[in-house]
C-alpha cells in the first residue's frame, strides 16, 4: 500500500485518528530519555515535522538515543490527536527500522546555518526548513504557471535552447561546441549559442496557435555579480497573436495574481514559516497585490517622479533616455505606486528591435512590471508588425538580415501582430518567498565564477 | 470580452446555437462564387476548422475571393448548427476584417507537402494539419506529465543544465564558453558542459523530498543521424527515495498509462486525424497498452528469445553482454511481448556506474521499457546505495572521485536508496502520435549538422 505523506496526514488529521500508518522519512530532531523518546521526522511534503513517540518495551532506547539528524527511518504507529499539545497530533510508534544513519560530519544540525554557508552545500541544503520551504513553493509556483496557461487555452511551446539567433542582440551569450570534435557539430560556419530568449521562436508559433507560452531554462553570460542575476535561470514567455500592449499587460497582471493566490492557498504552513523567519510583512504584501488593480505609469511620468527626488539615487542624471536602474525601479514601485506598477512606453534607444514603434517616433509599446523590493519582474511589449520598420530597426542595431529573414517573413505571412512578455521565474520565486538572493531560490545556482557540482 | 476558441465552440455547440460570436483566426481554405463564399478558418485550438459562410449585400465578394490561405482575419457572425451537413455547424458572417493577408510565396497551400519539405520551414510548418495536431498533443502530454507527478505528491525539481559533471560518463557532451571572453566564465580550470541528465542532482533532492522529478531540455553531442536521435531533446526524470526496482517499474507503467489515457480523452479530433492520416492502428494500439498489464522479461530470457531468431537481425552475435540494438528492442516488444515490455537486470558492463549491483556480480537492477515501433522509451534503475561498491565502479570506468565526492557523500548522509527512470519526451510524443521521426515532433529540431533558425 502507498504511504501517506505527512502533509496529507496533517490536512486530514481527523480522518486518520487512531489509524495505523507507516512513514519512511528523515529525522529532524531527536530528544528524550531512556524511557520515552521523541523523533521529529520529515518526508519533504511540508515544512511541518511529524512527532513520533516511542515508549514501552518494544524498543531499544540506547539505539534510539544514538540516531542522528538526517537519518533515514521507517516507522509504523498509531495516529493520536493532541489538540492541547504544541503539535496537533503524534504517531505512537509500534514498529521501527533505522534504514540509514548519517555520519558525524553531516553538516545540517540543530543550530541555524546562514544562507552563505548553505550555498556551499547545494546537494544538502534543501534539508533545512528554509530551503525546503522555498523549494516547495518554487515547485507549486511552476505547476500553477502551467495550469494558468492551460486553463486559458495556451499551447505549451518548447523553443530551441541551442540557437543560431541572438534574440535580443545583446551579445551576452554562451557559445557551445562539441567536446570531442574540432569540426562544428551543426555544420561549417554555423554559430551555436545558448538561447537568451525563446520569444522570436514563440512568435512564429503564436501565428497559427494564437496563444502560446514557453517555460524553459535561459542563459546569459552576464558578469554582474548581483543578488538577482544568474547565468542560468528559468523564464516564462507567453506570446499572444492579436493582442496589443493593453491586452498583454492585463494578461501579465491576471497571470501573476492567479499563480500567487493559488500558491498561497496550497502552502499555509510554508507561508507561516516565511512570515516568522524571513519577512513579517510577506503575506500582507502579497495579499495586497492580489486584491489591488495594477497601476500603470508612462515612462515620461516616471522620469518626472524620479527627477523630483534624484538626490536619493546613485545615478542622478534623470532624463528621457535613461535606462532605469534597480534603485529607480524599486523607488517607483515602493514609493510612487506603493505596490506593483507597469511602466510603459520606454524610449526605443535601449529596447529590443522587435518592439512596436509608437507614433511619437521616440518610444516603443513596451512595459516593465516593477515590484517593491526587487524591481523588474516582467518585461514585455507589443511587437512591430510593419515589415519595413522592423527590418530598418534590426539593421540599425547591427543584426544581419540574412539571419533574421525567417522572422521577418512572419510579417509577410499572415502575421497581424502579437504581444508577449517574459517573467524571470526565479525573480517570481524571490518575490513570493521574500528571499532576497537568487542563489537561494534555484537548487544549483550558476553565476559568474561559480559552478558547484 | 474574451473570444471563445473554436475548440470550445465545437465542444459546446448546443450552447452557442444562434449566439453572436467573434473569432480572430487564419484562413485554411477559401471557396465559393460571387454570391456565396465559404472560408474555413482555424485558430490553433484544434485541428478542426470552422466554416464561415458569407452571403448577402454586406460583403465585397471580389475582395473575399482574393483572400489567401494563411491570412489573418477577424469575423463576427451567428452560429448555426448544421447536423446534416459535412461540418456540424457554421458561422454566418455579419462583420468581417481582413487583418493581414499572406504574400504569394507563402509555402503552405492546398496541396499536401511531405514532411521532409516541411522540415525546411520549422517557423511555418505548424500551420499544416499534421504538425498542428502533433504540437497540440505534445503540449497536452507535457501538461499531463506535470499533473501526474503533482497528483502523486512529487516535487518539480530543476536540475542545473550547465554542469561540471558528466552523469553517464558517456562523454558525448557539448562544452560551453563565454562568447566575449577568453577566460572561463565559471572560473579557472572549471569545465562547463551541457547536462546529459539531471539524475545525479535529482537524487540529492530525492533524499529529503522523497519524490522528485525533472522535466527539462537535455543535450547529447551524438553524431547518429537516425530517426530517433536529436542533439537537444526534453527529458522527464522522476527519482523516488525508498523505492526499489519493482516499485519504479510500477511507477513507470502507471505514469505512461495515465498520461496517455488523459491525452487521448482531451483530443478526440486530433486522434481521429492521426488515425486517418498517419497510422490506422494508432488508437487501438494505445488503448491496448492502457488496458494491459506491463510484461516483464529478464535480460537473460530476452537473449534466449533473440538467439532463436538471430537470422532476422543485422547484429547476429546474440550473447550475454550484448547491448540491445533498436532492431532487437523492436522485436522483443512487437513479437515476444506483443506490446510494451520491461526488460530487467542488464549486464553491468554497458550500464551506468550508479546502478545497484545485483548479487550475481554480473547484472544491475535496471530496466528498459521497450515499445513496438520505437524500441526504448524509458530507461531506469535502482541506484547503488553501498558507498564502496559505488566508488569502485565509478573509478573502474574512469570517473574521478574528486568530481563525484558530493554525490558519493549522499550515501553517507541518510541515503537509504532510491530508484528512478528517464523518459525521452520526444520519443513519448512519437509513440503517442504514431509519427516516426523525432524531427517532426519537436518545433525546431537540432541534429548533427542541422540548426535551422
Amino acid at each position: 500500500m502507498q504511504e501517506k505523506s505527512i502533509k496529507e496526514l496533517f490536512l486530514n488529521s481527523e480522518i486518520y485518528q487512531n489509524h495505523e500508518l507507516t512513514f519512511s522519512a528523515w529525522v529532524a530532531s531527536n530528544r528524550g530519555n531512556k524511557k520515552i523518546r521523541f523523533l521529529a521526522i520529515n518526508d519533504g511534503s511540508t515544512v511541518e515535522n511529524l512527532q513520533v513517540t516511542f515508549k514501552g518495551e518494544n524498543f531499544d532506547f540506547n539505539l534510539l538515543d544514538q540516531i542522528h539528524i538526517g537519518a533515514a527511518i521507517k516507522v509504523k504507529g498509531r495516529i493520536v490527536l493532541t489538540p492541547h499539545a504544541q503539535q496537533p497530533l503524534e504517531l505512537i510508534a509500534s514498529e521501527f527500522t533505522l534504514l540509514r544513519d548519517t555520519e558525524l560530519d553531516y553538516p545540517i544540525q540543530k543550530q541555524a546555518i546562514n544562507v552563505e554557508t548553505l550555498r556551499e552545500i547545494p546537494h544538502l541544503r534543501h534539508r533545512t526548513s528554509l530551503i525546503r520551504t522555498v523549494m516547495l513553493i518554487r515547485s507549486s509556483l511552476a505547476l500553477e504557471v502551467h495550469k494558468y496557461f492551460e486553463n486559458n487555452g495556451f499551447l505549451y511551446f518548447n523553443a530551441p535552447i541551442i540557437t543560431s539567433n541572438d534574440g535580443e542582440g545583446a551579445g551576452e551569450t554562451f557559445e557551445i561546441k562539441d567536446s570531442n570534435l574540432k569540426e562544428p557539430f551543426f555544420g561549417l560556419n554555423k554559430k551555436a549559442t545558448l538561447g537568451v530568449t525563446g520569444q522570436l521562436h514563440a512568435e512564429s508559433y503564436a501565428i497559427g496557435f494564437k496563444k502560446v507560452y514557453t517555460f524553459a531554462p535561459t542563459f546569459r553570460a552576464e558578469h554582474s555579480n548581483t543578488k538577482k542575476h544568474a547565468a542560468e535561470f528559468w523564464m516564462i514567455e507567453p506570446e499572444v497573436a492579436f493582442y496589443d500592449l493593453n491586452d498583454i499587460i492585463d494578461l501579465a497582471d491576471d497571470f501573476l495574481k492567479t499563480v500567487i493566490k493559488n500558491t498561497i492557498i496550497k502552502h499555509p504552513k510554508e507561508f507561516e514559516f516565511l512570515t516568522k523567519n524571513v519577512n513579517p510583512d510577506l503575506l500582507e504584501t502579497l495579499n495586497k497585490f492580489i486584491t489591488t488593480k495594477l497601476s500603470v505609469l508612462d515612462y515620461r511620468d516616471a522620469i518626472k517622479e524620479l527627477a523630483k527626488v534624484k538626490d536619493r539615487f546613485e545615478e542622478q542624471n534623470i532624463h528621457f533616455g535613461l535606462d532605469l536602474a534597480t534603485e529607480h525601479e524599486k523607488y517607483l514601485a515602493s514609493e510612487i505606486a506603493k505596490g506593483p506598477v507597469a511602466v510603459i512606453n520606454f524610449p526605443k534607444s535601449f529596447k529590443a528591435f522587435y518592439m512596436h514603434q509608437n507614433n511619437d517616433n521616440e518610444t516603443v509599446a513596451s512595459f516593465d512590471l516593477l515590484v517593491p523590493g526587487i524591481g523588474e519582474l516582467i518585461g514585455g511589449s507589443q511587437r512591430e508588425v510593419n515589415y519595413d520598420k522592423l527590418l530598418t530597426r534590426a539593421l540599425e542595431i547591427g543584426i544581419s538580415q540574412d539571419e533574421l529573414q525567417w522572422y521577418l517573413d512572419l510579417r509577410r505571412f499572415g502575421d497581424s501582430g502579437s504581444s508577449g512578455f517574459g517573467v524571470g521565474f526565479e525573480r517570481l520565486v524571490m518575490y513570493v518567498t521574500g528571499v532576497d538572493n537568487i542563489r537561494d531560490v534555484i537548487p544549483y545556482p550558476r553565476t559568474s565564477g561559480s559552478i558547484k557540482m
